[in-house]
C-alpha cells in the first residue's frame, strides 16, 4: 500500500529522516561525557523511542503519566515525569513504582514535598524527586540563588517516602532565539543554572545523582556539558519548521508531515483549498515570530519535496487555504482537485498530537509500517 | 464520584448549560419556518446531538466521514458532509449510502461533479450534492453571480450517479464581527447569497430541496429566514469565549471547561502554574482579536464560577501559566498546589478536540455521566 491510497488527512512519518535526526543528535553527544534521556512527548510512540534509546543507558522523559504507563508496559523502567507533580497524580505514580518502575517526579515547592511524602509513606513506597530549577525565567522552578533550593533538598531527604534524585531544568525561552549565538547563550544559561544548584546541594551534603538539562535546540548547539549527567530532548527526532527557523535543522530533515487532498480552488485569489485544517495541523503558529513565517505549514508534493513559498496561510476546522507567499496564482494548474500534498508542521509535538497513528514511509510513498501514539492523560 | 476525584487535565461538560443553550436556539428558531440541522463537529458525541435534534425533523451536519459513520451507527440517517468532497473519500460515502444513509456531499467545481459521478456510477449508487456558495469571500464556494453555478447544477442533473440536492453556504467571516449589527449584516449576506443562488437554479429548472445556511452567531442574530429551508450550527450547544465576545452568549452560558490542577507558583511574578497547557486547551487564540482577550482561557473555581480577570496567559505542552490581567499577585494565596480550577475555552470545537471524553456534570461537581467523542478521520 502507498500513501496515495490513504484517506486524508493522515499523519506521515519518514523513518529514514527519523533515523538521520537521531544519528545527528547521537554524533553530537558522542564528543561529551553526557547521557541522553529522550523525551517521549513528541513521538508518543514506542518504536521511535526505542530507536532514540539505542546506544544510550539513560532512560526517558515523559510529559504525562499515560506516556509513563505506556513506555513502562513496553519495557522502559527509568522514567522522569517532567511536569510538576500534583496530588491527583500520585496514585498513578505509586502504582508504577510498585510495579517496578524507577519513576522520578519533579517539584519546586515545600508544599509538594509534603504532599508527595504523605502519600508515599501512606503507601509504603519511596518517590524520588528532582528539584526543578528556573534557568531562564520561563516557567516553573526554583531560582538558583533562592534558599528554598536547600529547604526542599532537606525536606526531601528528611521526609518519609521521598528522596532527592537531583536537579532538572529546561530553557524553554531558547525557542525565542533569533541566532545560533543566542541559542548558545541559552544553552550556557541552562547548564550554569543546573550546575550551580547541583554544586550548592553537594556542598551542603545533598549530592545529585541526576543533573538534567535540555531542549532540542540548546542540546544541539551546546559544546560544554561539564557537570551535567544527562540531557533531554524530544523534538529532535522529528524536527519541524520552528527548529529549521532556529537553525538546528533544515526543512529537508523534517520527518513528519500531514497528507492532505486538494478539495477546491478559488482561482481568482490563487487559493488551493485542502482538507487539512487546524484539526489536522493544530493551531500552532510557532513560525509566526520567526524570520520566515510558514503560516500553518509548508506544502510539499506527495513525495515530500517542499514547494517553495507555498504555505498554508489560513485554517478552519477541516479546511486549509494554501497559497504562495506573494499570493500569485501561478501554481494553480499544478494541483487539481484530488491532488495529494504533504504539509510540514510548525511544531511537530502539536501537529502529531492531532493524530492517533503514524503511517510510516521510508524515503518513498510506500507505507512500510503503522505506529500508534499514546495521546491523552 | 465528583470531579475533584478526576485526574487532571480532564474535559467537563455541564449538561444543564448544554440544555439551556439548545433551548435558546430552539426558542429563537420557533418564530420562523426553518429547520435546524445541528452540526456534529463541536460535540462529536451522540448524546449531545440527540438533545439538539429533539423536536427537529432535519438531520445533521458533519465535518468528517468518521462523524458520519458514528452518527449513522447511532441511528441518524439524514446527513450532510459539509467539507468539499475529495476523491479519496468517496469509498466511505458510497459505503454509507449503500447501508441506507441519506448522505449528501458538497462541491463547488465541475471537476468534483465528474469525480463523484464516475465513482458513484461505477458503484451503482446516487450521491446527492449541494453546491457550496461563497457568501462572504471567506473560503470555498461558487460566487452567486458566477455562471459556474448553473454549469454545476446541469452537470449534477445530467451526470450518472449524481443529483442536485440544493445549495449551502457558511458565513465564516462573521466570526470577525465587532458588533451585533455587523453580525446581522453577515446573516443577511449569508441568506441573500443562498436565496439568490436557489432562485437562479429554480428559474433554470433546477429546484433546490435544501437551501442551507448557518453558523452559530449568524443564526442566533438573524431575523429573516425567507427562502431558507434549514440552518446549521454546532458551537451554540457548548458556547465559548469567542461567542461571548461576539455577544451571542454570556460567559456563564459556556458548557465546557477543562479541569486543571495547580502544580506550582512563581510568587514574585504572580503566576499560578497549572497542568492544562495547549495539549489540554488547544492553541486556539480566538479572543486575541476581540475586545476582551482571554489568552488561552478564563479561569473558574472548581464549581465553575469565573474568576474575574484570571486568565491563562501562556501555555506550553503540559503547562498553563495563569495570572490576572494586570499581573498582580493578589490571588496567589487562594490557590495552593493541588487546587483544582476549570478553564473556559476560547473555542469549544478546538478545546474539546484535545480530549476523548466528557465528564458530564449538571450544575454541581458530581459526575452524572461520561460521554465519548469521535475524534479523527
Amino acid at each position: 500500500m502507498n500513501i496515495l491510497q490513504l484517506e486524508t488527512p493522515s499523519l506521515i512519518l519518514d523513518k529514514g529522516k527519523l533515523e538521520k535526526n537521531i544519528n545527528t543528535m547521537n554524533r553530537h553527544l558522542q564528543a561529551f561525557d553526557v547521557k541522553l534521556r529522550p523525551h517521549g512527548k513528541t513521538a508518543k510512540n514506542i518504536e521511535a523511542i526505542r530507536m532514540s534509546m539505542a546506544n544510550h543507558s539513560a532512560g526517558i522523559t515523559v510529559s504525562t503519566l499515560k506516556e509513563a504507563e505506556y513506555y513502562f508496559s513496553n519495557g522502559i523502567t527509568d522514567i522522569i515525569y517532567a511536569v510538576g507533580i500534583a496530588p491527583v497524580k500520585l496514585n498513578k505514580v505509586i502504582g508504577l513504582i510498585k510495579k517496578g518502575a524507577d519513576l522520578a517526579v519533579i517539584l519546586d515547592s515545600l508544599e509538594q514535598v509534603d504532599l508527595v511524602s504523605r502519600k508515599a509513606s501512606e503507601n509504603d513506597v519511596e518517590i524520588p524527586a528532582c528539584i526543578e530549577i528556573d534557568a531562564d525565567n520561563h516557567r516553573s522552578g526554583v531560582q538558583p540563588d533562592d534558599p528554598l533550593l536547600l529547604d526542599i533538598a532537606r525536606a526531601l531527604n528528611q521526609g518519609e517516602g521521598t528522596s532527592l534524585r537531583g536537579v532538572l531544568t529546561h530553557a524553554g525561552a531558547s525557542y525565542q532565539s533569533k541566532t545560533i549565538d543566542q541559542l548558545k547563550e541559552f544553552a550556557d544559561v541552562e547548564r550554569t543554572a543546573a550546575v550551580t544548584c547541583a554544586d550548592i546541594l553537594d556542598q551542603n551534603g545533598y549530592p545529585c545523582q541526576v543533573v538534567s538539562i535540555g531542549s532540542t535546540p540548546t542540546v544541539l548547539v551546546a559544546e560544554n556539558f561539564t557537570g551535567i549527567t544527562e540531557v533531554r530532548a524530544g523534538v529532535y527526532m522529528f524536527m519541524d519548521l520552528v527548529m529549521s527557523g532556529l537553525g538546528v535543522c533544515t526543512v529537508e530533515d523534517i520527518a513528519v508531515s500531514v497528507l492532505t487532498s486538494v478539495i477546491g480552488h478559488q482561482k481568482e485569489k490563487g487559493w488551493i483549498i485542502t482538507d487539512a485544517g487546524w484539526m489536522a495541523l493544530s493551531r500552532d503558529r510557532g513560525t509566526g515570530s520567526q524570520a520566515v513565517d510558514y503560516g500553518y505549514g509548508l506544502a510539499c508534493d506527495v513525495s515530500g519535496i517542499p514547494q517553495v513559498n507555498l504555505i498554508v496561510a489560513t485554517t478552519n476546522q477541516e479546511h486549509g487555504i494554501i497559497h504562495t507567499r506573494d499570493n500569485s496564482d501561478s501554481c494553480m494548474n499544478k494541483f487539481p482537485v484530488g491532488t495529494m500534498l504533504r504539509i510540514l508542521p510548525n511544531h511537530a509535538c502539536a501537529t502529531a498530537a492531532m493524530h492517533d497513528r503514524y503511517h510510516v514511509v521510508d524515503g518513498s510513498v510506500e507505507i512500510v509500517d503503522m505506529w500508534h501514539r499514546v495521546n491523552g492523560w
